[in-house]
């Protein structure tokens, strides 16, 4: 079902050279298609848990990657049981992939990590629902020291100066002349963070997770009053991530998974900023961007 | 994938109180609500096989009614493995359907009645495809005579004898006339048959099956041109669907199931007309209705 032309659950997140998929509700292919992003650059796909509105869509681009003959690798991270499903579909269909696929089983027992690469490490994290189901944090790595433009303009510099500088590494120049690294570089970035949770009780135990993250984003099913029915189907209420978001420090909250019932979104918006002034709605199509610091 | 605004198939056909909604691909259920369907009243869905852009959007669909909170009874007429699939879907999300399903294997050695109730009665039939796949033949049954307006709107007549003149026995009216059958009422209507084929290579063991039918629909994935492809692919060409058509006397043909390559689909058309003038497109959002007479 969708409702009020708001689909199932998807997002897309670019961190440096990585795509990433994160949730692929049933149509997300044909949503990837509508907002113009390039389905084949996705490199690995995060599936919280397995409820239809947050992967019945993963077979169907699994199967469009395949009838355009994609041939780079991919990679899923997600519940036991979503790679028998997959395999399932794709053994009944005659299908052999045109592509590796790597399975990455999530579990709902501790933190873990479940990918990274020299770019973004990528920690799961349990969450309550009435079924199995992670949270997922993403986190730029540190970032080595970076070229001061203003310090190196006039000098002659090799490539092997400046892989010496980003390392940390005193230098000299092609003319001869010692440099020290902090002369010349200024330190790397603030990592970036970004935290995915959804579907969720209200969970304090995540708040250390997900503490000053640059973006967190968070389930508001329902709004406050619909409280005791928030908890009976496991999911959270405005208020109550706003909650989480003040409590762990984050920068900003991205709130989403609206119940079917709330048609103007106003509401949820104005009980969250009550609690968390920067509160945002993620709606479809909406680009959010983490500025470096 | 979708392509050119075109999305994978399903159809919905009306025979009387049935509503039958035929292959089910990736976001029907959302085609439903834009084309102002009532998902509900549906009670029979058949698939044709099991590559995903004829059923990906099926357990969307059963996951919609359990959300809504359907009692009536469902029945689902596919492909062994159907259930299969659809039963692992449902236990990993730990969701117990709110309304009975009863499914119906179909197979694909030979034509078989795989539903039938008082006003209709479907047969499914061998197609030559990738993987296992069958037609659906749906045959409105023969109604009784039927009241002649003229002759008894001068008579006083009790619900007995209504009864009595449907099923083709004379009366004695509430008068004490006695009247034949034949002086009240009129023929039956001829029973109306639509037939569904599709994926399937060109496969003149059909025509018997589908002879005289009001309306075909029959794939054409291909322009005649691509002939060798679409053997490779185990699809059909214009020409061939076409062919079909003429061959079993169909009154009309309706093509579909295109290439995304065939942004504008009107060489298809042409090229089936040239055979068999009686052809329309199955565009989106389309209603064809067949007339009785």
């Amino acid at each position: 079902m969708y409702s009020h032309g708001r689909h199932p659950s998807s997002q897309l997140l670019r961190i440096h050279q990585n795509h990433f998929l994160i949730d692929c509700g049933e149509g997300t292919q044909f949503q990837l298609q509508r907002f113009k992003c390039k389905p084949f650059k996705i490199n690995c796909i995060f599936i919280s848990h397995l409820h239809g509105d947050h992967y019945f869509g993963l077979i169907g681009l699994l199967t469009t990657y395949q009838l355009l003959r994609r041939e780079s690798a991919l990679t899923i991270v997600g519940p036991p049981k979503l790679e028998e499903i997959i395999r399932l579909q794709l053994s009944v269909a005659n299908s052999v992939l045109t592509y590796p696929v790597e399975f990455i089983v999530t579990q709902d027992e501790e933190v873990q990590v479940v990918y990274e690469n020299d770019e973004v490490e990528v920690t799961s994290f349990p969450l309550q629902h009435r079924i199995e189901c992670t949270g997922f944090l993403f986190r730029e790595k540190l970032s080595g020291r970076r070229l001061n433009p203003e310090a190196i303009k006039d000098l002659s510099l090799s490539a092997e100066n400046y892989k010496d500088l980003k390392g940390g590494n005193d230098i000299v120049d092609m003319d001869g002349r010692p440099h020290t690294n902090e002369s010349l570089t200024l330190p790397g970035y603030v990592p970036r963070s970004y935290a995915y949770c959804t579907d969720t009780l209200f969970l304090p135990s995540i708040i250390p997770i997900v503490k000053g993250v640059d973006l967190l984003y968070h389930e508001t099913t329902f709004i406050h009053e619909a409280l005791e029915r928030a908890i009976v189907t496991f999911h959270s209420t405005t208020i109550q991530a706003a909650t989480i978001a003040a409590e762990a420090g984050v920068k900003k909250l991205l709130i989403g998974h609206f119940s079917s019932k709330y048609q103007d979104l106003q509401l949820l918006l104005n009980e969250c900023q009550s609690v968390f002034e920067e509160t945002s709605l993620s709606l479809e199509g909406h680009i959010f961007q983490i500025k470096r610091e």
